[in-house]
């Protein structure tokens, strides 16, 4: 059973995973994602993964056969595993619970050559309504405070499989970074009575400086503060704190968007390696005016190292209004 | 000028060093240090470097030439600048300042192939010093909040150059990670009347099973809540806050219990990449009750990927107890 513990400094939660437990020969220093060899993401090799929880397709196919157009699979290595109880305790100072969430995988298409950013409009648009279906799913689980849903592409981002896929991890704490960023949030709202993203929006509308792209119902932009050079933000520029309960038009143009900015940003860092990270109100939440949700896509183009480690500061070598230039007048 | 720029929901600080400006076509996905190329570093080489601030060596020598054992210059590519007012204003509803700080480099040894965890305890102990002392020095500018002293070792833990160096980057605000844990430490004192890393160390010796070695004034222990496999803090044994103000003897029980704990982990696994900081308190701070200053080791063996990225969460393969244990058995 994995376990959570706590720092008991910083309140920072660490999951220990003991199943993936490793001894110092099993530290390679530079594991490449196997190439060409056996996938198990790949159509055929359905019975290599645990039961799928959810897929797109063929409506007459058996589960865990071909046929399908996206998968939902648990994690076979998860991080946290969904059967047991929390079990919170004591360990003279420190504090330790199971580790119970789910960690699940998003095939997001049989294609194993695809990337994210070359799916049709189609295929991407089943990727955001399957992410809208799990948290709908796993928030009836009363165990879990949040899910985090999130994609590692390239090697430098940590993708271990190459076949095009996402993650979620259902959580049964909030995580630091969204208590962190609800109280940011609601902070600016006490003071002014107004949602802070809806007022960036507003700014970068006004400025224009660091605006990538934009159609009826969402907006890119650069952030202000990037941690990398070429990071986006896609806000919707209607104030909603819920990700789950956009229309289906909305969902088409967060496919349209997301889908524009891959290809905007893939035309200036070709194969670049990147993290994206879906930002909304934790499960059960009622409506929020203070949160608004988004995606944070962050391209790994510098490393992370002491100075960062310990300082909680960021060095980022390309100004937003440079990377926003870039990725607007980047061919597409 | 580099540009300190705030995230106004987190309150994270970037420092947007424009003068690295980077265009697209300047990242390269796997830069590697400069292998038997020009070293910047080594003797006969100073004139490359900015003026040194610092060193060590012959008595006679002229600054900037051959004869010294340590060596401290300003970074060639400065993250911060020293010269110039902070500025603070506001952009709308962001915040900014002149990236005004220090950012310097501690040269450790001559020798281009020595690597730090096989230095002399002599020489080991002058980088120690040298960190003192370059410390004081900066703590008499009043613009400067926070002296924060790291090393990357290892292409994955973001060393850029071969030659074995630290460094260190003064700056005008205390940093996030730094406000978070005094403010951990201070609340636990406020409960306890404690300091929570004297009740750590107390909890760590009763039970014997994240210990890795100790000394007469140091202990080196695998924290309940590690980030990484392999993560060691090392912790004066008497109540401190302040580095700077250990005795000759403590500099040299620190070398030596320093210098085994690189040894038990370069044992366990060889040529690992790793990051360290110190962990010391505010520049021109009052002996703290609450904080106590110590060296956090971090090897690289992990990738932070999205999930990380966003929650604050660490996921880690290896419980510490299993750590100290391979790291005591380690035959050195």
């Amino acid at each position: 059973m994995p376990e959570l513990r706590k720092d008991p400094i910083l309140g920072r939660w660490i999951i220990i995973a003991k199943e993936r437990g490793k001894r110092p020969t099993d530290f390679i220093i530079d594991d490449v994602p196997a190439k060409g060899g056996f996938c198990p993401l790949c159509p055929g090799n359905e019975k290599t993964t645990p039961p799928e929880v959810h897929a797109l397709g063929d409506p007459h196919r058996q589960p865990d056969t071909p046929g399908w157009n996206l998968r939902v699979v648990p994690n076979k290595y998860p991080a946290l595993i969904i059967e047991g109880d929390l079990n919170k305790e004591g360990e003279g100072l420190y504090d330790k619970m199971n580790g119970i969430g789910a960690h699940e995988v998003i095939v997001e298409t049989p294609n194993h050559d695809e990337t994210f950013s070359n799916l049709s409009l189609d295929k991407m648009c089943n990727v955001f309504l399957a992410f809208r279906d799990r948290l709908v799913d796993l928030g009836k689980d009363p165990r879990f405070k949040y899910v985090m849903v999130f994609k590692n592409h390239g090697l430098a981002a940590g993708a271990s499989l190459e076949h095009s896929h996402s993650q979620l991890v259902a959580l049964p704490i909030l995580p630091r970074m969204i208590v962190s960023e609800l109280a940011g949030c609601l902070s600016y709202y006490h003071y002014k009575e107004r949602c802070i993203f809806c007022d960036i929006i507003r700014q970068e509308t006004k400025q224009q400086e660091r605006v990538v792209c934009e159609n009826s119902h969402f907006i890119v932009i650069t952030p202000y503060a990037p941690r990398s050079p070429f990071e986006m933000w896609i806000l919707p520029k209607a104030h909603s704190s819920l990700y789950s309960t956009q229309s289906q038009e909305s969902f088409e143009a967060l496919t349209a968007i997301f889908s524009e900015a891959m290809h905007r940003l893939e035309a200036c860092i070709p194969n670049v390696p990147y993290n994206f990270v879906l930002h909304t109100s934790p499960l059960r939440s009622d409506p929020l005016k203070h949160y608004h949700w988004h995606f944070e896509i962050m391209p790994k183009l510098t490393k992370i190292a002491g100075f960062e480690w310990g300082s909680g500061f960021y060095i980022n070598p390309t100004p937003p209004e440079e990377s926003a230039k870039f990725l607007r007048e980047a061919k597409i």
